[in-house]
Order: structure tokens, then C-alpha cells, then sequence
């Protein structure tokens, strides 16, 4: 196993040759009022200067089922906008209506940006990028060999593909719906080696973290709406890592719990800033300052989970 | 005859009653490629610190036809547009797929200005209460009995019925198109009384020139496109005061010779920036400052003139 060096991970340079003087981006999705991403863009672009709109579109108070996400990016399209970011439930459907896909993005099987570039949609995921940037900056020197992951979800498949893009030796994907585990380990055998991905019961987890190198946790547990533990905090000890990805608050019981154990831990407030901060690099190619980024996290997050 | 106070002209307040942190409005038309708008707004709300972006929405590009407006102010309000201005050819057939129209558009059946409120879409007219506001500003005190309008296409309509309800006592429209002069004049009279408009052969010229207060010059004949006089120099007297619609360049052969023969002159840019203010109020619900924009479209009219 080897660590690819990041860099190599980033997505592709996105945004127009000739600099622009105004950005215009928005979010479709359902239920998305409470989200960050405004103000993650919106004042990293302030900081560089630049005229910058991030407008939330939302499927719910537009009364539309998921699939109007066609017509609503092709509409982004004709009315100006320099792309989009695509959440639940149209990450899967946004596909086919899109003219190209970044590998990773085709890889996964979905998409949470698009960038319009002369007249055509590009699909890229920066869910999967923005987590292994935050993984490699925070988690720089962990053992890969043998992964544990909790939740097999839209945030499970995009973490557990950069887990192995990361260069993970083998990772077992945990989740309540057996079915779902099943689809996506079978998705990273298929676009990473044979294998490489298995799935376990929930019952599995004392031995298979008695014999890991760390876990990561892409499960609603420890939002403020579903606090609590995943598992029994007696399942962890010093040196097993736990990668969050919940990120509101940025402290889970977890992070907290494995903290006080001895445990190297990594929270979700990195792989929320590094997708935005990819989407931002692909909408403007321009550099975002990631570490500003994440103290706006830090702050946002907070004032957040206390609202939610 | 009496000079109504302009303040009873300006748009009904518009924009959202909390205070937004952005606003991203558009322009709707064809070939409006070198629309000096974007920067007209943008500066403004620069100035007033707001997040504030401009979009150019052009069927040319879309490759769609003026019917498209229906649709794409649809999508407008859907991808959270606060607002939209609507040009030339769609000033007309967007009316239909508004909620509602302000008085003054209802009455000139056109809209240039489009504001999206609770999910509602209103119809307003800025042409015509920017054109009044200018020439309150401009030309205070002159006397408005007898008006001679050239032109009657889509700005001559606006400036029309912006001199009828600034006051003025009679309008005399001459167009090189019979029909299109009498469409006006009936519509006038229809509106502010019987009486209060006529048409005029181009031949009738010197005879209107003769006993008229004032001349209105709405047809393209001006700018760099379209150069020269509309009618004989010989026509102008000091005293006869002349109000311009062309903006490209300000300075005009027309006000140039008018202004040296002794008469009053306006010239288009204060309409362009009125009209641009009075929409910016709708969008924003704050007041913009007219003086300063003035001061930007005699920056920016020179440089664009000298460019198209």
C-alpha cells in the first residue's frame, strides 16, 4: 500500500481561461436551507475579491420530485450560472443529462458538481476528492492496511472510494441495510481490484475493530438529531484512527470519546471544506486558501448544530 | 398644465421586506451583448456594499426566439433571481407570464423590468419613470404645452407616455412608419384623455418645429451606427429645448448643434441610468444614488461608444 500524494487527486483545473469579474453558482437538492456551502464560497471568494453569488435551489420549495434536476441545470445553464453543486437526491439522476463526467465521478457513480464550460455540463465529485484531501492533511501518517467503515449511504460510497484512491489496503463497509453494503463493496471491487472491498454484519464490529487500523464513521450519528455513539465506546483503543463525517457540531460523542481513549482522530468539518473548496477551484480556477476555510468551518459548523 | 412632483412617478418600492445578503438579477433580450446594465448595477451595489451579480441572458446565444421569455423567466424566479430587466424583442410578450403589472406598464403594455416576490412575478416599467425622472432632474422649469416626439418604436412609446404624465399638454408623434405613430397616438389618447397626441408627416416638420416648446428625439439616428441630424439644423432656435434618448455617445450631432444654437439640452444617459436605478430600487428595496451612476454611464457610454 502506498499513499498517492494528493496532489494527483485534485480535480481537474476547471473555470475559464479568460478570468471572469463574476461568479454565479448555486445548490440543488432537497432540504437544504441550513446548508454551509453559501457562506464557505461566498467569503473565500470576498477574501480573493471576487463577485461571487451561491444561490440554494431547493426541489422541495420549488414543490419538484428529483428528477426536475435536468431541467433545473439546463436552466443554471442558459441563465448564466458558472456551475452547480448537486446534493441528495440528485447526485444519481443528475447523470444522464450531463454531456461528460470526471473518471472519479463516473467511478462513483455520482455527482455533486457541475461546471458549464462553453455551452457543456462536466460532472466531477468533489466528495470524494474534497474527503481524501482532508484525510491525507489531517491523517497524514496512519496505517491504510485494514479499514473498517460504518454506513454504505451517498457519503459512505464517496468516502470509501477515496479511501481506496488513498491507497487503502482493504476496507470492510458496515451498514444496517446489508443490501447497500453489498452494492458498494462490490462497486469498489469492480473499480479498484478484486478483493479489495468485503462487508460485514453490525454484530461483526468488536472483531473486526479488535483487528483494524482505523474506522471511518459516514453514518447520521452524533448530529444534534441522532446523538449518541455508533458503537460501544468500549470497541475503541489507543492508535485506532476514527474519520468523521459528520461535521455538525465538528465535536461528535465520538470524536469526543475517541479523543479521551488515545485515539488519532480526524473530523467531518475537513471533507465539508475540501469539497467546497474543489467545487471553488473548478467553478473560478482559482486557488481557495483551504485553512481559512476550515475557520470558517469551525465557526459556521457550531453556530449550526446549535440552530439545528 | 402642471409638473407633477417626480416622486409620485417613481416604481411602487420593491425588493424583500428583511434585508437579503445578495442579489442576483439578469437581463433578458437579443444582442445585448454590449449592455452597459451589468456594470451600472454592479457599481451601484459595490458602492452600497452589497453581493450583488448581473447576468446577460441572450436568446442570440440561446439560439431561441423571443417567445422564450415566458420559459426563462420561469427559470429565473425557480434559480432564485431576485429580479430581471426584459429588452428588445420581449418587452411585449413577457407580459403573459406575469402575475401582475404596474400601473405604468400596464398602460404602455410593456415591461423592462421584471421582480420576483414571494414566488410572484410583477411587471414594471422603468423606461417610462426613468425617462420622467431625468427630465425632472434635467429640465425643470420648461415649459411642456407643445411636445414634437420623433419616433415611435418601443423607447419612443416609453418617453411618450412619460412626457404625458410629467404633464405635458399636447404630443405630436412623427415616425417614418404612418402606422406605427397612429398605433402610439391612439394609445396616448386612450390613457391621458382625448386630445392629448397626434401624428404628423415628416414634411410637417418645420411648421411643429416652429410652434413647439420642446422636442423629444427618440429614433436611432445619433449614435455611431447612425450618424447625423434627424432633421435640418436649421429648424433648431434657441429656446426650443431638446431631450435625447440616444446614449451612445452622450453628446450626440444633435445636442452638440442644439446646445449651440442656444437651446436646453438632455441627453439620453440620464434616462439609461434612471431607468437602471428605478429597477435597482425594485430589485433591492434600497435607494440607489443617482448622481454617482450618472458620473459611471459618462465613463462608461464613451468608452462603449468608441467600442461599438
Amino acid at each position: 500500500m502506498t499513499n498517492e500524494p494528493v496532489r494527483s487527486l485534485a480535480p481537474l483545473a476547471g473555470g475559464p481561461a479568460v478570468p471572469q469579474d463574476s461568479y454565479l453558482v448555486g445548490l440543488i437538492g432537497s432540504g437544504i436551507g441550513p446548508s454551509l456551502s453559501p457562506a464557505l464560497h461566498e467569503r473565500e471568494a470576498d477574501r480573493q475579491g471576487l463577485r461571487y453569488v451561491y444561490r440554494l435551489i431547493d426541489i422541495d420549495t420549488l414543490h419538484a420530485g428529483p428528477e426536475a434536476v435536468g431541467d433545473l441545470v439546463r436552466a443554471a445553464r442558459d441563465l448564466g450560472f458558472d456551475g452547480l453543486n448537486i446534493t441528495h437526491p440528485c447526485k444519481q439522476l443528475v447523470i444522464e443529462h450531463l454531456d461528460a463526467l470526471s473518471p472519479g465521478a463516473e467511478a462513483l457513480g455520482a455527482v455533486n458538481t457541475v461546471v458549464f464550460q462553453d455551452g457543456r455540463s462536466i460532472g466531477h465529485n468533489t466528495d470524494v476528492t474534497g474527503f481524501a484531501a482532508s484525510f491525507a492533511r489531517g491523517l497524514p501518517d496512519v496505517p491504510l492496511e485494514r479499514v473498517v467503515q460504518l454506513g454504505a449511504g451517498g457519503a459512505g460510497a464517496a468516502v470509501a472510494h477515496a479511501m481506496l484512491t488513498l491507497g487503502a489496503g482493504h476496507i470492510t463497509v458496515v451498514d444496517a441495510m446489508p443490501d447497500r453494503s453489498a452494492d458498494l463493496a462490490a462497486s469498489l471491487n469492480r473499480h479498484f481490484g478484486p478483493g479489495r472491498a468485503a462487508t460485514a454484519a453490525l454484530d461483526a464490529l468488536p472483531r473486526l475493530l479488535a483487528d483494524a487500523d482505523g474506522v471511518v464513521h459516514a453514518t447520521p450519528t452524533g448530529m444534534a438529531a441522532h446523538p449518541g455513539l455508533p458503537f460501544p465506546a468500549g470497541l475503541l483503543r489507543p492508535g485506532l484512527w476514527i474519520a468523521e463525517v459528520v461535521y455538525r457540531p465538528l465535536e461528535t460523542e465520538l470524536l469526543r470519546t475517541a479523543r479521551a481513549v488515545g485515539c488519532p482522530v480526524l473530523d467531518g468539518g475537513g471533507m465539508a471544506v475540501f469539497q467546497a473548496a474543489d467545487a471553488f477551484r473548478l467553478f473560478t480556477g482559482r486557488e481557495p486558501d483551504a485553512t481559512r476555510m476550515l475557520a470558517d468551518i469551525a465557526e459556521l459548523a457550531d453556530v449550526a448544530s446549535v440552530r439545528n
